[in-house]
């Protein structure tokens, strides 16, 4: 069966009595944004016709003219010769076209046993397949980059944030790693969402299969799919792959954008946490101390895009009967740009991690001894000296309110003033809440204790280490 | 004051001591979809030279000189001789270069008493003026093919439905002049996102105003802006427009993804209540019976694209503080798509609603002829000839369950049948529920009756005529 | 005419063999959410009774004891005494089976020429309508809040960001004003939205308008509604005005999100703009120092709520073949849970804007003070001087860089620092530079410049007189 | 440490100078919602008292009377005794504060090692976890249904459609399968989803982790998380774990859609592929053979609400710092209300799927017999004759448009009308254009053909058996 449904308007329009409206032709065209699959597009054409050679439909010296031939249109769109313009409906026929000028009759033959419908699936499948591997290997760069400048910070402190409220002082390095583990659920996501893109559509045909003795796994293997679809009608139709692979997208982008707010808090004149190299960010002729976070803002920016492309896709799909509608046309556009957005994104922010910014550890040190973030420590420190555990709670307030009343940090607090508060107030509480200190105190399972840091390090080197 | 904060890299990179890694310079870079903006730019320029001359920041001539280079630039444009490439980081700085080329010094002048942020909201805001005004022509074009489509068919029947089950017979044109109250609800709404589209923001500056003796209120009634913005800072800030827009073409999309629903199934082989005309469909060379309706396909196929775009936006701008941030640089696509969006999908309904089909009144007039749609009527028969109400009502029931029971539909019940059910029954039962008769009793306010069709159809033309 | 096709399973029960799978029932069931309608109902229905009496389809005695009967159920719902349950399929079936209760059989008659489609739609719209009308007071209650602090700040400064950097000093009530701008935009968009909200769709029956000689303008005028729906088919399926109202929302959440955003940076320890009060924050028992922005944080939270109740509505609607169908029914919660959300978050940030925080003004002194944000003055300074204008601004630059060099700000550069730059410099440069000085300069209209603000202060406090 | 940042407001206030605005009070309350959580919170604490013990951090006899007395208020609860008011802040606090009646001091130290934010982090978890299970088994019951529903109409055929034409007859029970195929993907997607829900956050404390000697693996282990957090930042701020979900969730509703889309369109009147039965629909008393199909209508509406609910928790997370925020609390509606849309749409499609509607066998069988949906079965017979590949093809339109012209089905073509298209035309024709042939020979894997449709049924059933 060749269903040709979907094939060039030159083929079927030969049967209508007028041509398409050149205004609806243009409407109906997606060769503006398809060209991204030509690629992908000749490997599936070699496979199926691999595949009818080997199982007879047609003969051998056919398939071999076959894959020479779309071989060759693989060269010559790489050397820039093939381009397919606008007057071509879509890729898929202007490769069909151009294999035929280059083998003859032979190159009609590649269509047999298939459909645009399947045949499209399984471009878009391979695409998202190839841009899913590397789009992986990018957040191992990314994690590479974040895991090195967390080596470099294990020691250097920074205030940690809730309700963006100083709360308590953290280890540097606890901090970036934070984004090593939200980029390590997003690797993990990412590679159970490449499951279910791994599945070949091809031989589904228009939706019914074919009565060609096909035989789709060899396609399928000699593709490398893990499986293929087992119900025609689903292969045609399903596009599950793309909306998850666009939820998975977003995410990275809510994570990024997560990362992006904080660089650009850390870079304003209020926190001076990063100074923003020139490499990665703009400046003004008269203000040249002033250097703009493009980067991180123009993330910020793209996420809502990445998260309007999920909808785009799951509004598509709502409602749609089966089997393949036109609607499905229109995944393209926003699963391409997903992809491009996501990918740009996390490159640009590798750059930035990697060689655009510097943490100001004078700053940042400052800021540890500045504040009453150790305030919870006081009272571990008279828990620790035998002090009934709710006794020591219910001063740490009074001790505050005591420290701000007078103008000072604790830190600045007498042995006099620390004395009137509570007689078991030793020389040693100076030591006990200095930051430092207060870090590595919590060393609980996954805490900011530096002994806890380096284990996450270890771990999540080694996780990079196994590829 | 020059706000140069975002102006091109050239520019502040003199100050800075190493250049922009290539990676975030094309990741910065908006010149891939901004020239979309040029000719508003020119625009835009012009007006801000105008004003520069008349309130004597620059001499008549230096204004004069810039107003003739930038239209100069216009024509090079239009003739295809200039062509901003990559390398410039963006359209603005890309003329801004062109016009010193064009007349020296004075170039540099133009950017006087300006900032790129509100420059680039006047351009923006310049470009979507002009589209809605272009986007509601369309309507008024859709609602011309619509009116004249239904002038054709006041008197032709079609099954009314709810929850897609028969419910009452209806006038098509009533069905069809439905669509035209919707889009010109969605032609008085863009009429009202215009009134917040058409302020300037010329003049805010970068932030703040600028200490130059701009006359805002010039530059605005040049570039016939209706009001200028108030606040600075919310000036070169706010994206209402841009979102209120996308959501009065999200709108436009909903009413065009129903009729585009309806088409499709009415085009299917069990409805057949249109034909599908070569011009505006694809088809099957092996199957010449069918025909796609793909326009209609991708159309609601579209719909999610429009409503990502919104989304987009409303993410983008979420939580950000004032006053201008890099984030805003990415409402452009959104944006440029939408309106590219909506108005080829309503150009595309238009054509094929005025010749890609044409109803199959034999088809309708069986439709309607063939169930039960008019049993409310045999109430109203039973009522207007004294029987009390409820029990007029009660009896329908009861009547539709006979007839169901002897396979027969109401108009074939005999005369003996009719008596058997209630005695007032008599030989002008068959006209009163007569389709065409059940249509006409539908007169109120509103209705489908007749005599309502023509003049909701009366109404719609004289709005058009009004323009 | 009635349609019974929604009604209460009770009625059409009798027809079918065998009853509603509970399940099933539980699941069509809308009274969970529908009691907000209960008193709108109610109104709806008295206008609708007065109407029939008025036209003679039921008799004056008729339409007193329907009004009368309805008027109770709203007492004896206000005294808590009608609780609709969950037996109850919706809220206008128990209204209607309670005032049978109350008047008899004419309590049926009530149903006359109305359908559950038209009659819910107008529920929906008197809710919607009043709803607005509150928000838009609270719209003008936030404004006079924002204008009362505006006032008490006019000479306040505070820096002036773009892309989080400090640009330019401003006034702190040009800063607050920009709020009012933007809500402004909101006021008069939901003024716009108002209008296609209030339009009466009573009458409309359940998809073609009824055989009764009603009278839907006369209803419409009862219910204060401006116009009535054109076309039943469109009057019973639209809900455009919805969707326009959930856009309008979350806009004016974008611009609470916006404010939320500033005020929790506001509140840390690294801007300190701000203290928050008790009676707006939340702290902690060991850490009396910290005070939590919840307030700003939820509303900031809730953003997203909003836009996806636009979204749920958007996608609700997407593809749905006219008349009625069944999918319409879950608008109501999002919806509802919309104007709740946004009413709640602007009451919230208005009690905080109000009461909940105090601007540190001293601290905002010391931050203008501090930075290069004076830069471009220098530059000005230069021009009134008499220096060429290019020249000027090329050496503000190297004026910057020779301050960061030598770790001065530019007001502590000595007088011989300043003439070794330039001999133009004279020590008026003092005065020049100081941020009082450089807001008040930025006078262009919508600036900051103090005249301007004033202007603006004025204008907002009209607005507000005006109502 | 014990952070009490969230704490109810009894226990901070005690420090504040004034009380929570009413109206703020009433803002940031979350009991209205999170009471869903009261049993998993119980779970959760009993857990943690126990890991407190082992520990030593507290003594046996302390851990033993909290998790008795936290038993105790489970079953206090499910008795209905104990109902939190809206006066609790939350039902965390709610819980403690009656522990602490039950059991003395000793229940004040519950909270020792723990902060609000891992607390109700792990409630969540719990939750969902539980959640997920339950719908996954929701998933087989369905799967169920429809493979017990394909088992009865393998050789049943049906119009198999692409772009809502007829385009080839399938067996019904293919048609079915697809949806237990897109199922089976929601089925495995959970299961990936649930992996990264599983992963305990007890002991991260606010932020930062405690100075306790607490065991996190012990806690985990007893409450059966396969993980725990790495990261304390990461764990009390990730919530990509519920937005995964609602993916899922969006997913398993587009599916839902698309066969509630097919079931209202086969319960048209066009269509009358299927029988709705009283148990599933609604009807009308005056048209007692209208039934309409409101459980797809409702499933079908409620898509929007699940993806808007996906879209909400996006723009929630969007650009927050870390660590934990007070916008995260708005993630609980969304997510509670997005779990309780997706299983009751589920339960009411597999309802509706098992039985509340019945294919009509004698429509569907003359549904297939009257269409052109054989034609390329003409082109498989010629070839298989022995004509020329491209000669039968291009046949096949002639013969097409030849019927058409002729009015006459494929089937009703005379031996002589065949001969004179083609000699090679025989009396066994007809035979192999009958609909069951035509099916039968899509054979190919994953095709329609009986023996292809009867391999996935067994595959689908060992699927079930496995679990």
């Amino acid at each position: 069966m060749v269903d040709t449904s979907s094939q060039a308007q030159q083929t079927w329009s030969q049967r209508f009595e007028s041509a398409l409206h050149p205004a609806i032709a243009r409407f109906n065209a997606s060769i503006g944004f398809d060209i991204e699959l030509i690629e992908y597009d000749i490997t599936g054409s070699q496979a199926h016709a691999q595949m009818l050679a080997q199982t007879g439909i047609i003969s051998p010296e056919e398939g071999t003219q076959l894959v020479e031939g779309l071989e060759q249109i693989r060269q010559e769109y790489r050397r820039g010769e093939f381009n397919p313009g606008v007057d071509a409906e879509d890729v898929h026929f202007a490769v069909e076209r151009r294999l035929t000028e280059l083998v003859g009759d032979t190159g009609k033959k590649l269509h047999t046993a298939r459909s645009r419908n399947d045949q499209v699936g399984t471009d878009t499948r391979l695409y998202l397949r190839d841009q899913i591997t590397q789009l992986r290997q990018q957040l191992r760069s990314f994690q590479a980059v974040m895991i090195a400048l967390a080596e470099q910070h294990v020691e250097t402190l920074i205030p940690g944030y809730t309700h963006l409220q100083r709360a308590q002082p953290l280890s540097l390095a606890h901090h970036l790693l934070a984004y090593v583990e939200m980029t390590q659920r997003d690797w993990e996501r990412l590679g159970d969402v490449y499951k279910r893109v791994n599945i070949s559509p091809l031989g589904c045909g228009a939706l019914a299969g074919t009565t060609f003795p096909i035989d789709r796994h060899y396609s399928a293997e000699l593709l490398q799919f893990e499986r293929v679809y087992s119900n025609s009608l689903d292969g045609v139709s399903d596009r599950d792959f793309a909306i998850e692979f666009l939820c998975a997208a977003s995410l990275i982008m809510v994570h990024l954008s997560r990362l992006a707010e904080e660089v650009i808090l850390w870079a304003s004149e209020e926190f001076r946490f990063v100074l923003l190299k020139d490499s990665c960010s703009t400046g003004s002729s008269i203000m040249p101390q002033k250097k703009n976070p493009d980067v991180p803002e123009l993330v910020r920016g793209k996420t809502g895009r990445v998260f309007g492309h999920l909808q785009a896709l799951l509004v598509l799909m709502k409602g749609l009967p089966l089997a393949y509608n036109k609607d499905l046309q229109d995944d393209k556009e926003a699963l391409f740009d997903g992809v491009k957005t996501v990918r740009g994104c996390l490159e640009a922010m590798t750059i930035l991690m990697q060689e655009g910014l510097e943490f100001r550890t004078v700053r940042l040190n400052e800021a540890v001894n500045e504040d009453f973030a150790n305030a919870t420590d006081v009272a571990d420190y008279l828990a620790a000296k035998g002090v009934p555990f709710r006794e020591a709670y219910n001063l740490v307030g009074k001790v505050v309110k005591t420290s701000l009343a007078v103008g000072k940090l604790l830190k600045e607090l007498t042995m006099e003033e620390w004395k009137a508060l509570h007689p078991a107030f030793e020389a040693d509480i100076y030591e006990a809440i200095a930051p430092h200190r207060v870090v590595a105190a919590r060393n609980s399972y996954g805490g900011t204790g530096f002994e806890q840091v380096r284990r996450a390090l270890a771990e999540a080197k080694a996780r990079l280490d196994q590829g």
